[in-house]
């Protein structure tokens, strides 16, 4: 039977979703509690996609499949019990064997965290401690040029070879609570780094560094990449998959 | 020169905020600071007072004296360049040599967070994970025998002993906001688990395990101290300390 699974994670101690040998992964907790549940069978889990080390998540999902009968209701609770206790599975569901948790994504949405106030200790791991003032208009108007399709190759990490980069924003957004701007995107998907390197790169515009026209100019021209800048993993959410 | 400082610390990886050695304390690292800061000199700290393992601070306050001219924003900046992430001092005050940061203590502020929802990882240091619903209307009848001066010798752990045990509550509240809730209490002053006990006891309430005048009863009457339960530190902060 195959299961889709929703869950949550801090990433804060974690080295990330994807299994490594001999670190603390979060694709790691999850083998390692679905092989005392599968009757000690390995099984593998296949995520929407990985999350950076100190990346969150506030819904991830996964497929995997079990050799055992057991109901939805008792696997959460069984899964719980197992997993650490920065990891927390909160829906579990019996869907169709040809389901696919990573290639069926229709939408994912990640949201990223500045604090622009004073530093805040009890938040350091949760929202980017940036403690300075940003234009938030200036970030508005350059926002809107990544929605649409794009070829995003100048927004990705160096190791990651793809034959594609074309991805497409449906929507992007800035919200601002007093000292806490959240930036949100929502794409078909995201590659290695993406997200931080775009809003990198929108603070810097709205510190002034570089004008509102850049991300444009970068998106047309790879020969731009240079002006593109990453942030800490810290503020990262991995907020919603939907199929 | 005497400085009174206000500061906020996330109490998660610290062994509470008095000094002991070989661990690590939040005392311990200003002691640290401040030995580096005012000419290799040993520097006691004075606090408003002491908070546990794992409990955090928004605004704690203390004072100390250096034989050192600095002016206090340069003192801010060299306390948060020699404290570690998490520890943030916001506020530095030149202040008269007779102030003391214990003793003119007029008013502390204290909240309690409770998750009454699905568990959340990313919040499990930070609000406690009781997940399960309370009866707030209870809850908000039962606070209200707290407030006022008492004898508060059933709400403090055994292991103070005092000579006086009676305090005030000026004022308590229960606020919901979704699945959250915050429990606040102002005082003239907390003793140790004081707190911890107030809202353990408050949550037993909520849960339909005591009825709501187990707290006169037990303030009224020692013998009633079975019934007072504790929580976890992790939803304690020390919110405000006021002279």
């Amino acid at each position: 039977m195959r299961y889709l699974i929703y869950f949550s994670y801090d990433g804060t101690n974690f080295n990330g979703y994807q299994h490594q040998p001999g670190k603390r992964t979060v694709e790691g907790s999850f083998e390692k509690a679905l092989f005392s549940i599968n009757n000690n069978k390995k099984t593998k889990i296949y995520a929407s996609g990985r999350t950076d080390s100190k990346v969150h998540a506030l819904r991830q999902s996964a497929h995997f499949d079990l050799s055992i009968t057991i109901s939805c209701e008792k696997l959460k609770r069984a899964l719980n019990s197992f997993l650490p206790d920065d990891i927390h599975v909160f829906e579990v569901k019996e869907i169709k064997n040809t389901f696919n948790a990573r290639f069926d994504v229709s939408k994912k949405t990640y949201k990223y965290l500045i604090n622009t106030g004073e530093y805040n200790p009890i938040e350091r791991n949760y929202v980017y401690q940036y403690c300075r003032k940003l234009d938030i208009k200036k970030m508005r108007a350059a926002i809107k040029s990544f929605v649409g399709k794009h070829d995003f190759s100048s927004f990705v990490s160096n190791e990651s070879k793809k034959e594609n980069y074309e991805r497409i924003i449906f929507d992007a957004e800035i919200i601002q609570d007093k000292d806490i701007i959240t930036i949100r995107f929502i794409g078909n998907g995201f590659m290695k780094y993406q997200v931080r390197y775009m809003v990198g790169t929108l603070i810097k515009i709205g510190s002034g560094k570089y004008d509102v026209d850049i991300i444009d100019k970068i998106l047309k021209n790879n020969s731009y990449k240079r002006f593109v800048s990453i942030v800490k993993p810290e503020g990262l959410y991995l907020e919603k998959v939907e199929y």
